[in-house]
């Protein structure tokens, strides 16, 4: 199928050599020249404007936004409800909040343009090779047409069409809120094992655990993969960023009630991973001064952090 | 070679099939007439006790002692201490607490004989076939004389050693307490996925997270499976039992001092499961009602309830 590649980033250029691998055409576009040039090596043809790359398919056009969640794929979304014909199709693959893709599905399916809400997992070994993807959209003959797509991308059982618009990226927000779960988690027991009297390989841990015990998995892969080039992590810093699925997730259970106190832990616990010291720390050492006497910490950069 | 397993429950029984597919002699014993019975069809000679199935090995003595945690498992090894010889060989493959370990080795090497602490991981299919054991004993010498048992019914990498007595059964105890987060992560998110607005089917939504995306593992394929059994679980009570690693696991966390919300949180949430009320729920319902007259519900058990 012939289709364009919109975004070549990290995931973008590595869906574009899968989708090219496995017999697809595809039109390349990204506002980065580097970019566009490792997609022609790759053996795409690229594009220099979005309405070019458009403007190079045939109906119905088969559009797949691979770009930052917010307003780089909003902006884009809504120029493409301008250029785009009835009957075209488009899919956004990145990680865009459902109600964003809900949004996104009124302003398209207005002008009688099909949409595709497609959460993308497996990380860029993923994008490139036996991905995994979660297809929400209202139109399922639609998602039939386009099906060959995925069935060539993704890994055997890989992807799933999930029903209406929105559900796609509904469950990839949560499988994000899970993954952060897992991670801390995972974490956790090897922060254990680090202050424990033994004296632990924390990457034989990790391969042991890999083959065959009931953690095993991929995070467990690359666990054992990120120790193997750094023993103990000397060489990074404990900072936990984070791209909002998780916090879309603990959000969203709350708007729903559901109790996930883990998954809500995991988000608290990379906020915390950012700051170097907390206000929380400091109220409560000074609570215990005050009822208890006890001994507070001086800031030794004494005005600085004053407010 | 040839060894004796004492205990034939669920775990014992499979590792006495894995360990005879193996090629290894097993000389099995259990209280249970039908759990002996069973073994000997698998080929195990099997004696009516454990000083018999002592008396039938041959020096030195292997013995594997797969029994529940705490006195079963404890009282076997006092046992063996007083009818094993120099040199012979325990090894507690069950689930037992590390600082028990600690003591068996003290009791045991006492007598100058060999103890190995084993966290046996895998679940029973595991314990059947390519397990996964994690192998604590101050001993490397022997470990080596003993090794090919592991290497025969461990997966491949399935087995390490992981250095002096006590840290095999540690590693066991944090591999529990980070798969009792994973689990609560992965169940809160279907939670949530079920509460929302749309409609996932539990079984299809497991089987696509565990071709390609991030969360897949042998959790995720255990997850699927349940829901093919049973699509919404509607058959069994959301009650979650521990058997102790989650507990200890937060318990030498708190001795450490290092912070682990996550496993803490699901080990938290395991012990909530198990009451349909709670006395936190009514301090917390009486205290709204002290001071903003919020409505109580009234517990219809009357009398009952109160103690």
């Amino acid at each position: 199928m012939k289709l364009a590649m919109i975004g070549l980033g990290k995931m973008g250029i590595n869906l574009t050599e899968n989708l090219i691998r496995n017999g697809n055409e595809v039109v390349a576009f990204d506002l980065n020249d580097g970019a566009r040039n490792d997609a022609s090596t790759l053996g795409a043809r690229v594009e220099k404007s979005l309405k070019d790359a458009v403007l190079a398919l045939e109906a119905p056009r088969v559009v797949w936004v691979m770009l930052p969640a917010g307003n780089p794929t909003n902006t884009t979304i809504d120029t493409l409800s301008e250029i785009l014909n009835e009957n075209d199709i488009v899919i956004d693959g990145g990680n865009s909040f459902y109600k964003d893709s809900l949004r996104h599905n009124k302003i398209l399916t207005d002008k009688n343009i099909k949409f595709f809400d497609v959460g993308t997992s497996g990380g860029m070994s993923g994008a490139n090779r036996d991905g995994n993807f979660m297809i929400g959209g209202d139109d399922e003959k639609t998602f039939e047409y386009i099906e060959p797509i995925f069935k060539g991308i993704a890994q055997t059982d890989g992807y799933l069409y999930t029903g209406r618009a929105g559900s796609g990226h509904y469950l990839k927000m949560v499988h994000n809120g899970i993954e952060y779960g897992m991670m801390q988690a995972i974490a956790e027991g090897f922060d254990v094992l680090k202050h424990s009297e033994f004296d632990y390989d924390n990457e034989a841990v990790a391969k042991v655990w890999e083959h065959g015990s009931v953690v095993r998995g991929w995070l467990m892969e690359l666990t054992q993969s990120a120790f193997s080039k750094d023993p103990d992590l000397d060489e990074i810093k404990g900072v936990m960023h984070s791209s909002g699925e998780g916090k879309w997730t603990v959000e969203e259970a709350l708007r729903l009630q559901v109790p996930t106190p883990v998954i809500g832990a995991s988000l608290m616990m990379r906020y915390r991973s950012l700051e170097d010291d907390t206000f929380t720390g400091k109220v409560v050492a000074a609570l215990r001064n005050e009822f208890g006497g006890h001994v507070v910490e001086i800031n030794n950069n004494g005005n600085k952090d004053k407010k």
